[in-house]
C-alpha cells in the first residue's frame, strides 16, 4: 500500500495525518502552503479541483474528503481497529458519529471560516451567526454524550471519530466560546490531547498551541 | 433483522425508504406528520432527540443520519450490492460520494429550506443566497462527473450514492435553477427516476411530483 498525504498545518487534513501517525504506517507527506495560496496551483488543482485539503493519494489515484478518507483507511487497516469491525456492536453508532461530524460540523466550521469567500462578503455576518448558534448546539450534543465520563465517543476505544471530533474542536480555540469550555469535552479533549500519536502530529505539523501543555 | 423507518414523504427519510424498497426486504414504515409538528412530539424525541427524520430503529435501537443509514443497510445487505465491497477498486469513490454529498449538499440544503428556523430570520436571506451558490456549485460538479454519459454515480451499477443524489436533486425543483437544468444531471435523473423501486417510493410517500410522467 502506498500513501502521499497532501496536508496543511492544523486544516482538514489534520484527522487523516493523525490517524496515520497513531496506525504507524509508513506514507509520504507533502505540506500544501495555503497562505501562499499553493492550493491552488495547477498541479494540485489536478490532484484536487475544489483546491482544499486533504489529498490522500492511495495507490496512485487521489482521494478526498477527510470523512471518506477516515473511513477508507480504517478499511484498508483492520489491524489497527480504529473503527468498529462491520456487524459489530458499536458499528451503527460509528457510522452516525462520523456522518452527524461530517454533515454538521464540518461544513459549519466552514461557514465560520470562509463565509466572505464563498458568499457574497456583505452577508458574512448573518452566516456566521448562524453558524456559532450551531456550533454551540453541537458543543452542547457531545458534552451531553460525554456526559457519562467515557473517554472516547464510540465503543469504549479510539476511532477514527475521536481525530475527527478533537481537530473540529481545536477549531473553536479561538471561538467566542472554545470547546474547552465545556466539562465533559474539555476533559475527553484533555485526554485525547495526551496520547504520543497527538503530540507527534503537532510535532510533524508545527503547531505550537492547543496541546495539553499550552492551556 | 427488525426495521421500523419514521419518515415524512419528500423529507430525509426518502433515500432510506427508497434503498428498502428497492432491496425487497421486510420493514415497518410509520409516518412523522411534519406539517402537523408531529416530530416535536415527546415519544418521537425519546427516538431522535433532534427531532427529525428518518429514525430507523435497527432491532430496537434508534438510529438517524440518513447517510449513515444508507451505509449501514448496504453492509447489513451485501446481497444487495448497493454498495462496492469493502476492498474493491470502486470503495474508495462510494466514500466520498456519500461524504461530498452528505457533508456538502444536504446541510446546504437545510440552510436553504430552514435559514429562518434554524437562525435569525433577519440574517436568512444572506444565508439562502450562498445556500444556493453552494447548490449551483454542486450541480455543477455533479453535472460534470456525469458528462461521460454514465447512469450511476459510482462503478457503473446503483448503489447508495444515487439514493441520496436524487432525492436531493428533488428538493432543487422549485428553486431557481432546478437540477433537471443541466443536461447531464437531467438524463441521469430522469434515468433512476425510471426504477420500478422509485415509482413505488412515491406511491408510498403519496408523491405526485417530479415523477418522469411529470416533467
Amino acid at each position: 500500500m502506498n500513501y502521499l498525504l497532501y496536508y496543511s498545518p492544523g486544516a482538514a487534513s489534520m484527522p487523516v495525518h493523525w490517524m496515520m501517525i497513531e496506525m504507524g504506517i509508513p506514507f509520504d507527506a507533502h505540506l500544501v502552503d495555503i497562505d501562499a495560496g499553493n492550493q491552488r496551483n495547477p498541479e494540485y488543482l489536478r490532484l484536487n479541483p475544489s483546491g482544499r485539503v486533504p489529498t490522500l493519494v492511495v495507490d496512485g489515484t487521489p482521494r478526498h474528503e477527510s470523512a471518506a478518507l477516515l473511513m477508507l483507511l480504517a478499511e484498508r487497516h483492520p489491524e489497527a481497529a480504529l473503527a468498529p469491525a462491520p456487524g459489530s456492536a458499536d458499528r451503527a453508532a460509528w457510522l452516525e458519529f462520523m456522518v452527524y461530524l461530517a454533515n454538521t460540523l464540518l461544513p459549519t466550521m466552514r461557514d465560520w471560516f470562509y463565509a466572505d469567500i464563498d458568499g457574497d462578503p456583505a452577508g458574512a455576518e448573518a452566516v456566521r451567526a448562524l453558524a456559532q448558534r450551531r456550533i454551540d448546539e453541537a458543543c452542547d450534543r457531545l458534552n451531553a454524550d460525554l456526559a457519562d465520563g467515557r473517554d472516547y465517543l464510540v465503543g469504549g476505544k479510539l476511532s477514527t471519530a475521536d481525530f475527527l471530533a478533537v481537530v473540529v474542536m481545536r477549531w473553536t480555540r479561538n471561538m467566542p466560546r472554545p470547546a474547552l469550555g465545556w466539562p465533559h469535552l474539555a476533559r475527553y479533549i484533555r485526554g485525547l490531547r495526551a496520547l504520543p500519536s497527538f503530540i507527534e502530529l503537532n510535532a510533524r505539523e508545527g503547531l505550537t498551541e492547543w496541546r495539553n501543555q499550552d492551556d
